[in-house]
């Protein structure tokens, strides 16, 4: 089943008010991005933030889900009235929100039968047909409906859980990237950078950002290619180019 | 021009391959995020996260100006290839990307006329028509195009710029907020959150957000509305209802 030979990607839907409103800053798409290349191969290649509101919610799963191989959801799937990410998913694919079998007896167990409350249960309702991605934290699974992978939205509980999910992904070619570290003025670099972005265009990425450090402006030049061979090139080219422009290099 | 008594709500594009990547964390999206609701009554109902690739950006530039009264774009307006953000909306509206006078003379102002090279001028290229956002940083200019704002990504940069985006927009209602700390789990109180809801579900959103400090788990209950009066009586409903149930205040 598991594929290392082709590209493989992503979408992510971050579902909640609270990060919508600026009030939590997301912390969740760069562990879940990080760790799908890292662990996976598979590049995440579009996030959304989305208000917790049913009709909104299942617009984005539909869409997402036809775009991209798999779609990560964060947050909605507690015991409160706002948590709805389960109940929407159900609808967009027309299936059944019932009690998982599974996730109720685990937590059950976790809470004991007579603090068992209808909040709690709640947290056992999933799209029919759900398969479920153990939590070592709190007990309180998420889970993987189609395509549709679903993660709470407290992070240190997302990131526990995360190696759960493997087991469902198939696996795709990891991006390698390299990056250097120099202290100029993107501007004074931009010509030559972009040439060397077009003698590579069909294997590497190359980007630039911008960066202070120390009190000095710099840029960091992040090249990226699921071929080691191709970032090898790309990297050689780069660093005689930049000690032509007799740029100081800061980090390699 | 400036009316207070409606809503008005925007969209952010983040548009950058660093942040989909997982590379850098986004903290943009926050800070837009708070200042437009304090200082201009506007809220950000949905954020999107894409490529560097010019078909992509003019689609997302479209759905997002068309389903907002604003849309926020951040990144991709510095010296460099991958820096296509202004081609990518002149394409989208239809309308010739060239040079603005009066960014060219500011940049050139700036840099001086014999180091003003070919990736500084490109920072003074945008869609016919924009309005310029002065960046007292780096001297590059953001601009306006239709309702369309860019805004570079460096967080620094872009916070400095910000206050110079107000001129441009309508305010509109400002949406309070107030948050109860309190030491439990949330499933205790789920059930009399989601009747309290019910109660005010016209005027009030309550979300309720799991935390861990001292060692022990709680809940942050946040209740927003822009009517301060609805925001006050269901703070009071609150507070008795905690009380009620024996759960301790952390912080109101």
């Amino acid at each position: 089943m598991k594929k290392k030979n082709k590209k493989v990607n992503a979408g992510i839907l971050i579902i909640g008010n609270e990060i919508l409103s600026g009030r939590t800053q997301d912390k969740n798409v760069a562990f879940i991005s990080n760790w799908l290349n890292l662990k996976c191969g598979i590049s995440v290649l579009e996030v959304r933030i989305v208000q917790d509101t049913e009709k909104i919610i299942i617009k984005n799963i539909l869409e997402l889900s036809k775009k991209f191989n798999y779609v990560f959801t964060t947050g909605g799937i507690g015991p409160t009235h706002d948590d709805i990410t389960a109940k929407s998913i159900s609808k967009a694919f027309n299936v059944r929100y019932e009690y998982h079998k599974e996730a109720f007896n685990i937590l059950e167990n976790y809470y004991g039968k007579s603090k068992f409350n209808d909040g709690r249960k709640k947290m056992a309702k999933m799209p029919r047909g759900s398969r479920l991605i153990y939590n070592p934290s709190s007990a309180a699974p998420g889970f993987i409906t189609k395509n549709v992978i679903s993660l709470p939205g407290v992070p240190s509980i997302l990131n526990s859980m995360i190696e759960n999910c493997k087991r469902y992904l198939i696996k795709g070619l990891k991006v390698h990237s390299k990056t250097l570290n120099v202290f100029t003025v993107e501007s004074n670099i931009s010509k030559e950078l972009g040439l060397l972005q077009k003698r590579f265009k069909k294997n590497v990425d190359i980007g630039s950002y911008p960066f202070f450090r120390l009190g000095k402006i710099g840029v960091s030049i992040v090249s990226r290619s699921s071929s080691k061979i191709e970032l090898e090139k790309v990297s050689k080219d780069l660093y005689k180019l930049i000690k032509k422009k007799g740029v100081k290099i800061l980090s390699i």
